[in-house]
């Protein structure tokens, strides 16, 4: 069955975006695209258009990409499947297909791992969805690509998660000025 | 001149401690000793008795261990340098002789330096004498140990740290399922 695998960066002091995020500056101010702004060559040993299957991601990453435009990068279609309490009146034309999950985390897995295969569900983010699928149980692994920035406040990665998840460190990277860590989760 | 290191140890949701610490348990609850909980030989290729020629500790830090009851695990005497608002009026019998420095972090720091000679000054913690040492720009290394647990929450390592810091990952080592990462500062 599909392996669900959190991807995401956040800077030394656990943010994943600084203060006052908008469509504009999508990682916010205090410099929050410096957590992304790496060479992604060690994250894209996982998160491939080959090794994907699907993806899943918050309303509020969604809105703030503009559903990545209706193409993203990792491109040639692959479906994604948005958390939200209700569909969008429009959804961007392009290559990327969204289904909008209004009945929960576990829906939302469901239904990625179905259209996965025996490929990756790849949990784009943001946080919010992050935090629901660690403490449902409901994901496999997580890579943490931890930048060497400082943004001061913004939105935390982690916040409030169960400390009785059970996990173990599996491979770390020292790559392009950031540390890679896999954790394999349960 | 005697180089500033913090070396610290967090949760991977970036606590340094669960909730409710108390002297009894010095790391809190929610399993918070499994923060420091792992083998520390990466640890001591650099904080060791040999190296280190003075520390710096919080006024809280050294309440909550009783002023390490006198011995330090480093152990040899070396001067410890504690910010306070007040001296406390018994210290622990022992080896480590403790200064009070109620002036500020400083001239904690000017004190430690001149104390350590051209050997290491070693910042024990806790958060708040990190964050300070931070803010002002006193400190030269960075060493971050990320155990591999969730604290759900408890004492934050990282608080409204200055976004303008300057640093850069100089060495990731994975030893003992941890994520030992040294940052040079400015």
């Amino acid at each position: 069955m599909a392996k669900v695998v959190i991807d995401i960066a956040m800077s030394l002091d656990g943010y994943v975006a600084g203060p006052h995020d908008t469509p504009e500056h999508g990682l916010g101010e205090h410099g929050g695209g410096r957590i992304m702004g790496w060479d992604h060559t060690e994250r894209h040993k996982v998160i491939t258009a080959d090794n994907v299957g699907a993806m899943i991601s918050g309303r509020r990453t969604y809105d703030l990409t503009n559903g990545w435009n209706g193409t993203h990068d990792l491109g040639n279609g692959i479906p994604v499947f948005v958390l939200t309490e209700s569909a969008p009146a429009e959804v961007p034309a392009g290559d990327t297909p969204f289904t909008f999950v209004t009945d929960g985390i576990e829906s939302a897995v469901t239904q990625a791992k179905a259209a996965a295969g025996s490929k990756l569900v790849y949990v784009i983010g943001g946080a919010s969805v992050i935090q629901q699928l660690l403490n449902a149980g409901l994901a496999d692994e997580l890579r943490v690509h931890i930048a060497p920035v400082f943004v001061g406040n913004g939105i935390p990665l982690f916040k409030d998660i169960d400390y009785q998840i059970s996990m173990a460190q599996t491979e770390v990277r020292d790559y392009a000025g950031v540390t890679h860590i896999t954790y394999r989760l349960q």
